[in-house]
């Protein structure tokens, strides 16, 4: 049994990888639902869609986010109300929002959506979970003001300089069904290549989640998401830094170190293994750059190899 | 003051053809809400929308309804949900939809969204009035059960035998603000060429409507629907026939001639001639067809002169 942490599009790559190299039904996959938003009525889950889009290889990957060939027709039927629409929604992918809003206004957790949305994109047998059914939203606190953290990223262009991060309705937060067990049961667990402060860290504050992490028999291994020294995308580096954080995979393994066995670095940030080997933690260093399928499944057969050697 | 009495696409086609030859502000048009449907969640009015696309130039001219241009990739994204796709709605088309729902949901009439929506797409000066702020929905009796007229329409391509007519909500539909101050003071009422039984009927529905077309001094022309004794478009002669009507433009006469002062019929009916007048309704027999929208106000131009002959 393989349990994952996910973000969104760094770990929709590396599982649409892991997937080809796996029994899809020996894989849990456990989401970052932290970066949801609610915008214009629509119930959106941006890291759960990518990772059903990614794996379901409907994804458009130059984006990385959406539906391949979608049209944006409806944003621009928006505008013209002086509707906001910074928030990129595809005409297809709206479909998606909608049918979400739908069910959840018709009591549907966010569990049971994620498992219909994920059959509809023919999805069989990989489990896919949100971390939570609670409602949990992102925000960041920068010298303009505190704003969603999707507002921060695509609105302001992640301009504002960070000094918090607020995750709210975190505290309250219970796992999922089946995210604990996922966790238990595993044999090895793997944390994908995705932000470690909005992406992971909210994943690890939902109840009783770090705790049966540090529990777990099971081998830990992380992949980094920084490669020489800063993320290929997103802004890890400036909400890393925004906390007072030094940007380094070693940093990275030090918030997860409770719990991690092993971290997968990229080769240029070889320089950094000491560093994490004095944390108790063993470094893999490989090239991590998933420019393809081809690359991602490389690196998670490599991920696999670890569960062979004794910890 | 001019106040036009209109259902859909042919009302749509002849307004703009009207609205080219008169000052704007001169325009008040008293628009069918009868068809409307809620249908996924969404407020539609398609009667509303065609006549605001068509004024607006931003109309889908082969097919007479919609947005030009627009992509219909969100109903590709339904149907892999299973939902229903059977109702058009394109992708700019639905954020009119949308717009519309998120108004009424926080309490706006139907009245104060069409103006908002009217001044959207740029039209300023001419009062798009729905003809009541109440839901009305218009639903066919047939042979295969009672549906919702959209669901006959396109659904089920009107196949079904039209047994009767039924438009729930209509007993207590009031004139929407502006109605009947609209018949009172106009100078000229046009009843636009549009579906006698559910595009002109649900409006001479609504309470007083009727009686102050009665009690109005001005000219009262119709524009018959019909063509060589058929519709160009949609199932006025199905309807009619299920009612046990004739299909004719003298049949429409009839079923506004406690108003109706003139009619305006196609060449290709001008054998109704004699039957019309001995109704007591002045024929003026012209070719009908709007093929284009000079066409459109070259009929028009002819309505208009109507004013300026004697009763």
């Amino acid at each position: 049994m393989i349990t994952a942490l996910a973000g969104g599009v760094g770990a929709a790559k590396f599982l649409k990888g892991l997937s080809r190299v796996v029994k899809t039904e020996q894989l849990t996959i456990i989401v970052n639902t932290g970066d949801d938003i609610k915008i214009s009525g629509l119930h959106v889950s941006p890291d759960i869609d990518i990772v059903i889009y990614t794996l379901s290889n409907v994804v458009d990957r130059q984006k990385g986010w959406g539906l391949r060939e979608d049209t944006f027709k409806f944003l621009e039927g928006l505008d013209r109300f002086g509707i906001e629409t910074w928030f990129n929604i595809g005409d297809q992918d709206l479909a998606t929002h909608m049918y979400r809003t739908h069910l959840r206004n018709k009591g549907h957790t966010p569990s049971e959506i994620t498992s219909k949305i994920a059959r509809a994109f023919g999805i069989k047998n990989i489990k896919i979970l949100p971390m939570t059914d609670e409602d949990v939203e992102t925000w960041i606190v920068t010298d303009k003001g505190e704003m969603h953290f999707q507002e921060y990223l695509i609105k302001m262009g992640m301009i504002p300089h960070v000094r918090g991060i607020n995750i709210k309705g975190i505290e309250k937060a219970q796992p999922a069904p089946g995210v604990i067990k996922a966790i238990e049961e595993a044999t090895i667990i793997i944390i994908c290549p995705s932000n470690p402060i909005i992406s992971i860290g909210p994943i690890l504050k939902v109840s009783k989640v770090r705790e049966t992490l540090k529990r777990s028999s099971a081998k830990v291994v992380a992949i980094s998401p920084l490669v020489g020294g800063k993320p290929l995308k997103g802004p890890a580096d400036r909400l890393m830094r925004g906390l007072g954080l030094e940007v380094s995979s070693t940093q990275v393994a030090k918030l997860y170190k409770d719990f991690l066995d092993e971290i997968v670095i990229d080769e240029k940030d070889a320089n950094e293994e000491h560093a994490i080997k004095s944390l108790g933690i063993k470094p893999l260093i490989i090239d991590t750059i998933m420019s393809n399928e081809e690359k991602a499944q490389c690196i998670a057969e490599q991920v696999l190899n670890l569960q062979n050697e004794s910890l």
